[in-house]
């Protein structure tokens, strides 16, 4: 801090109030400093759910709080609504698209990702990905729309390219989509149509690997994926997407007509690298060192999604919630060590586990040293979920939701919003 | 119907499915006819309850069912999502904005009515109105959004704009908008921000008429005026608004500065009118006659709030959800008869009443004979609304949310979806 200042409080900035970002603010809750929380959305989004807003089982304000309610009682905390537009690191300021010019003594940049096409980007407006509230209600609207254009469709072939649903990218996001929509199709649509049957619709799952849930160890992948072919879904390995378009997918030679593409495949980092004015890797990330800081700025701390941080020497901290966690609540401890003149500790980073599901009651858990499959790691999946979601309103509605689709199959928020044009 | 086709059921094409076209769609469940059900969404939606949609009480989802999944068991019944862009009586067909014609024996319009601005279309943008999910979730963004601006706002004159909140229309959705509003800004705001205070925020609820609630008795009317002045709404009747534009809204001479305006002040019936080429009254409402005909063609009804319908002389049937139940009703029982070759009877009109709520526990109720105001009538208005909402999911989840939001006071879904730039 500056001559003169010492009597301030010193300032915290975070950029974004995702996993990352909300954990940093909570933990600063009782510290001796000003928060300020700058987030371009009003809410904070539980991520790991958003498949299922894009598969109707649930309503985004189920996994979506807003933020200022969560942090309303943190009484030295300050919520604001904005765009980050760029950082100045020499003048301490965070610029938001309005002007303003926000000024720190400690920053968190939280910002996560977005979906990346590889250069492609004229492909998201056939693909599109999803990250945020509005992916999800768009993909639902297509998904439901295809069904609703493939009732009246009388050419055969336009029926079925209405009814063939692809997923690009064999990640946890793109085994989960497979599955929900495939039960959607399945059980939740069965007897709605009268002149298709929605059960006779296509899922295929696109993976440019050699096999789906890279992540995953060989036999928890090889249990998701005979279960994702038993229940319908096509999976297609060791081929990537080389074009995207209105008609369908490429896959090299190959093109699969489908009228509904999503994309799973990859994720960019966000701008942060730009506005902090170094070095991004491939995928867009800041890489920090081990005390999560960029060119050992002491004062700048980059966490989740937007970092790349090393670990287990060849590796990087993997882009997931309970991560992202973990670099916001060592961010908060190191400036807390640091304002009480404190030795600080590099990031040491704890790996739970990786966790997929694969339709209504399966799922895939890898802890390292145990793994569980099946309907038990589903449970467990669902208690987890159900657990990390903020507020209590939100978990008890989720369940309730399960509970409903559970029970009767159906998915609950069938709804077409928007327009009932497809692209 | 034409000979040679005695051997094929009757075709009865239902336009619209809101409260008339649903139960119309549903009394056909087990006659001998051919049902399509047509309408531009694929949900049907509780209108009544949509400005707590608007206010962040409820979800889209609470109070919308898919079209398909009601009718699904209705096995006569198909239903087709579309746009109607004209009717042929002298073919009987509908045609329909992809081109399909769809033929009829029986016609049954309910396609309701949309917001009107009396000759002032371009007042939609800065003032819109309640009637779709869409608009809700667009009024929702704007009034979240207004609070979040004035949080930054640092003009004094531009933060008081953003604070005020103007109903143009004092009838059951204008009140229970304003009701809404300022406990949302009195209530759910008020710990969430730090340099406004939410409650400071004003609401002002414009009438041209003398009072508000025209269509109540007149004791009512004053409870519900009294019981919102307390409340805190400013209720400002006997102006017209002359002009709304980004910045307010002109009552004559006054101009009152706010940022958020919300249109509540009249409806124009859907273009049936234009489609079936007969003259509309003043509200683009159809004339019919007491058989819900239009110029005595027995095959075509119109029903609900697209229909003007004589009522006790010198009245018309109201533009209440009841009402257009009963209409559709009425025309689904009179199809069977003129089937049957029965006798068919005219529409009679059983008033069952008005009701409108006044903030989180109070309403006022005009069952003609008995009137009822205060916590027992909101009792009784909550217990109907949940009762009329069509299946158990929906009915379970909005009385979750009810009771959530009046045991906490905050609405729970205070999310801002779409862009977060005011228009």
């Amino acid at each position: 801090m500056a001559a003169g200042d010492s009597d301030r409080k010193p300032r915290v900035v975070i950029l974004g109030a995702g996993f990352g970002g909300l954990t940093a603010a909570k933990a600063l809750a009782s510290a001796p400093v000003a928060v300020t929380m700058i987030d371009a959305q009003n809410y904070h989004l539980f991520q790991p759910l958003l498949y299922q807003v894009a598969t109707a089982t649930l309503s985004p304000a189920d996994i979506a709080t807003p933020i200022r309610s969560t942090l309303r009682d943190q009484l030295n905390t300050d919520v604001l609504l904005g765009q980050v537009v760029s950082i100045d690191r020499t003048a301490r300021t965070v610029t938001l698209d309005d002007g303003r010019a926000v000024p720190f003594d400690y920053l968190i940049v939280a910002t996560g990702a977005r979906h990346a096409y590889f250069g492609h980007d004229e492909w998201e407006t056939v693909a599109p990905g999803l990250k945020k509230i509005d992916d999800a209600t768009e993909i639902r609207r297509r998904i439901l729309l295809a069904f609703e254009k493939a009732e009246t469709e009388t050419d055969e072939k336009k029926r079925r390219a209405l009814l063939t649903f692809v997923i690009v990218g064999g990640g946890p996001t793109g085994v989960e989509m497979a599955g929900a929509i495939i039960e959607l199709a399945k059980k939740a649509l069965l007897s709605d149509f009268r002149h298709i049957d929605p059960a006779s619709a296509r899922v295929v799952l696109i993976e440019a690997g050699p096999r789906i849930l890279p992540a995953f160890p060989e036999n928890l992948a090889e249990f998701a994926a005979s279960s994702l072919t038993r229940m319908g879904v096509e999976i297609c390995t060791g081929k990537a997407a080389t074009d995207c378009t209105r008609e369908g997918v490429a896959l090299g030679a190959d093109f699969i007509p489908a009228r509904t593409l999503i994309w799973a495949a990859g994720v960019m980092a966000s701008p942060a690298a730009k506005w902090l004015n170094v070095e991004s890797d491939r995928a867009g990330r800041v890489p920090v060192d081990a005390h999560l800081n960029i060119d050992g700025d002491k004062r700048i701390f980059v966490v989740g999604d937007t970092a790349a941080a090393r670990w287990r020497d060849t590796s990087f901290v993997p882009g997931i919630a309970p991560a992202a966690k973990q670099m916001g609540a060592y961010a908060a401890k190191t400036i807390r060590l640091m304002i009480s003149g404190k030795e600080t500790k590099p990031f040491d980073y704890w790996h739970q586990g990786n966790l997929a599901t694969i339709g209504r009651k399966s799922a895939v858990i890898d802890f390292g040293r145990i793994e569980v499959k099946g309907f038990i790691a589903w449970l467990l999946w669902g208690a987890a979920h159900v657990y990390f979601l903020i507020g209590f309103r939100n978990r008890l509605m989720v369940m309730l939701h399960w509970l409903w689709a559970y029970v009767t199959f159906r998915q609950g928020v069938r709804l077409i919003t928007g327009s009932t044009k497809l692209p």
